[in-house]
C-alpha cells in the first residue's frame, strides 16, 4: 500500500484543470487573517469557495476524471455525510453522467437539497448504513463507487489544496481538518514534498478524536457511531482508513482537539474578519489556531467547507 | 482633463504587486454562482476578500505607491463612508507611515474600529463635514489627502478589478455598484480596452439613484445628502465628481438600480450560495443581476465590500 506521491498530487492537477465551466475547481488565494490577538501571521485558504461548497470537489473532479471513459459513462455512486456526496454531484454534472448519492438522514437539509439540485438521485439512509447500500448500489447498477477518502485518486485530488499553499507561501505550519483523512494525507503529501521542514497539524472536534487516539497508539481505534456523531461538525464523523492512517502516521506531525463552543466562535469570527462562511466543520482548523498552542511562524489553516444551515450561521454571528 | 486609459491600470497593477504582506491586494478568483433562477451564467468577483473588506485597498495601496517618498513620509489623510479609510489605514501600515482618517459619525461601528485597530488616528464629523475637515487637516499638518474617488491614481488602482476579470474570463457583462464612480470608471477603462464589445452596467440603491438621473440627463445632478443617505447600503452615499462623470458618460453602458429589500435579498443569498459575506453596499451588483433585464451572455457581478455589522448579517440571512 503505497503512499500518495507529489508527483501523484501534481498529475491530479493536471486531470482536474482539463475541467472548465461552473463546477470546475477554484484556484484559492490565501487570505490574511487579522485575528483578535495577532499570535501567529495567519492566512486562510477559503475551499469553502470552491463550487460545491469544499474542497470534496478536487478529489470529486479528478476520481472521475481518472476513471476510463466506458467506466465512467455509466455514472457514479457516492456516500458522505453531504459535501462528498454533493461535490460527486457537481462532477457527474461536469461529466455529463449519472449520480446516485446515499446520505445519512441526519444530513443536514441544504446540502441534500443542493445535491439534488444538481440533478443527482438521493437515497436516505441510517448513517451506518451508507457504505453497505452504496456498494449494493454500485453492483446492481454498474455505477462506479467513488468512495470519499479511501482511495488514492481522491486523496491525490484532495492534496492539489497543499499544492497551492506550498507555491503562493513559504508556509511553516499547515494546519487542516480531519474526518476519514483524505484531505490532511493529499495536503502533507505535496506540502512536506516541497517544503520538508513546514508541520502539518490535523484538528478534530474533541467529541469525534478518534484519529488522534489512533495516532497516539499508533494503530486505528474505533469509536462507536453514537460518539463520533456527537459534534455538531458534522462533517468530521467519519474513522480513517487503513490507507489514510498510513498517510498520518508518516506525514502527519500532530493532531489537536478543539471544543464546540470554541468551534462555533471561529466561525463568527470568519464572518466578521474574514468575510466568508464556514461550516464547523470547516473553521476547527481556525478555532485550533486561536485556542491550541501549535508550532510557531507562517501558518495557512485551511477552511474545508461552508455548507451550513442559515440558522446555525446566525446562531454563531454573536454581536 | 483625460480618462483614466488601460495603460494607467496595468502600471497601477505593476505597483500595487510591489506591496507585500498582510495589507497586500489579493488577486481574488471568479466565483461561479448557482443563483435561484440560473437564467444567466453568472460570476462573482468577491472584492469582499480583500484586507480592508473591500476593492478599495487596490486605489489606495496605488495612490500611496504613488507618492513621492518624501511626501508619503508625512503621512495621508482620508474621508470617507468607512471602507476607503479603512483602505487607507491599511495601506498607510504597509507603508509604515501616519493615516488620520476623518468618518462621519454615522459610520458603521465595526468600520470605524476597524481602521482604529490598523493605528489609524480617527475624526469623526458629520457627514456633511467630512471633505472640508479633511482638507483642513491636510493643509494644517502637510499630510497628503487621498481622495477616495476624485483621483486618476485612485481610479486606475480600482480598475485593475476590471483587468484581472478580463484576463480570467471572456466577458460579456460587468456589473458594479456605482457611488462616487471610482470603481467602476477604472474597471470600465480597463474592460472597454481589452474586449470592446462587453457592457458595463452599474447600479445604484433606488434611494441614492444620483448617478443614473445625471447619466440620462447628460451632467451632474445632485442629490441633497439628506436625501442620498436614506439607504441601507451605507456605501453607495456619495456622488461622483467631473473626472468620474466623465467616465461614465464615455464608459458604462446604464446604471440601473435596486430597492431595499432586493439588496437585503442579494445579501443573504450571497451567504447561503456563495458562502461569502457582502456588506448591502457590496451586494447591490447581485441584487441587479437577479431582479432586473440586463444585457444577455457571460456576467460578473463585482462584489465591493464585505464590511456589513453582525446584526445586520443576521437580519438578511432568512431561514
Amino acid at each position: 500500500m503505497e503512499l500518495v506521491s507529489l508527483e501523484d498530487v501534481r498529475a491530479a492537477r493536471r486531470l482536474i484543470s482539463t475541467v472548465t465551466g461552473p463546477s470546475a475547481a477554484v484556484r484559492t488565494p490565501l487570505l490574511p487573517l487579522a485575528a483578535e490577538d495577532e499570535q501567529r501571521p495567519l492566512w486562510l485558504k477559503p475551499e469553502n469557495l470552491q463550487p460545491a461548497g469544499a474542497f470534496k470537489i478536487r478529489g470529486a473532479l479528478h476520481a472521475l476524471a481518472a476513471l476510463p471513459w466506458h467506466v465512467r459513462a455509466r455514472g457514479v455512486v457516492a456516500y458522505s455525510s453531504g459535501n462528498h456526496a454533493r461535490a460527486v454531484a457537481h462532477a457527474a454534472r461536469a461529466f455529463g453522467v449519472r449520480a446516485t448519492l446515499v446520505v445519512p438522514r441526519t444530513a443536514p437539509a441544504s446540502k441534500v437539497a443542493a445535491a439534488r439540485d444538481l440533478g443527482a438521485e438521493i437515497v436516505e439512509v441510517e448513517v451506518s448504513e451508507r457504505e453497505r447500500r452504496a456498494h449494493e448500489i454500485a453492483e446492481r447498477t454498474g455505477q462506479r463507487l467513488i468512495a470519499p477518502f479511501d482511495d488514492p485518486a481522491v486523496i491525490a485530488g484532495q492534496g492539489t489544496t497543499g499544492l497551492e499553499i506550498a507555491e503562493d507561501l513559504d508556509v511553516d505550519v499547515v494546519v487542516a481538518p480531519v474526518s476519514g483523512g483524505g484531505l490532511i494525507s493529499g495536503v502533507a503529501a505535496a506540502v512536506k514534498a516541497l517544503r520538508p521542514g513546514a508541520k502539518v497539524v490535523g484538528v478534530e472536534p474533541e467529541l469525534a478524536a478518534d484519529a488522534r487516539e489512533s495516532l497516539r497508539a499508533g494503530h486505528r481505534i474505533s469509536w462507536p457511531v453514537e460518539a463520533r456523531t456527537r459534534t455538531g461538525a458534522d462533517g468530521l464523523t467519519a474513522e480513517p482508513s487503513e490507507l489514510t492512517f498510513r498517510h498520518l502516521v508518516a506525514l502527519v506531525d500532530e493532531i489537536v482537539t478543539v471544543s464546540e463552543p470554541e468551534i462555533d466562535h471561529a466561525v463568527g469570527l470568519l464572518a466578521r474578519r474574514a468575510r466568508i462562511v464556514a461550516e464547523r466543520s470547516g473553521a476547527v482548523s481556525v478555532a485550533a489556531c486561536l485556542h491550541r498552542t501549535l508550532p510557531p511562524g507562517r501558518t495557512v489553516a485551511i477552511v474545508s467547507g461552508g455548507n451550513i444551515d442559515p440558522a446555525e450561521l446566525r446562531g454563531c454571528l454573536g454581536d
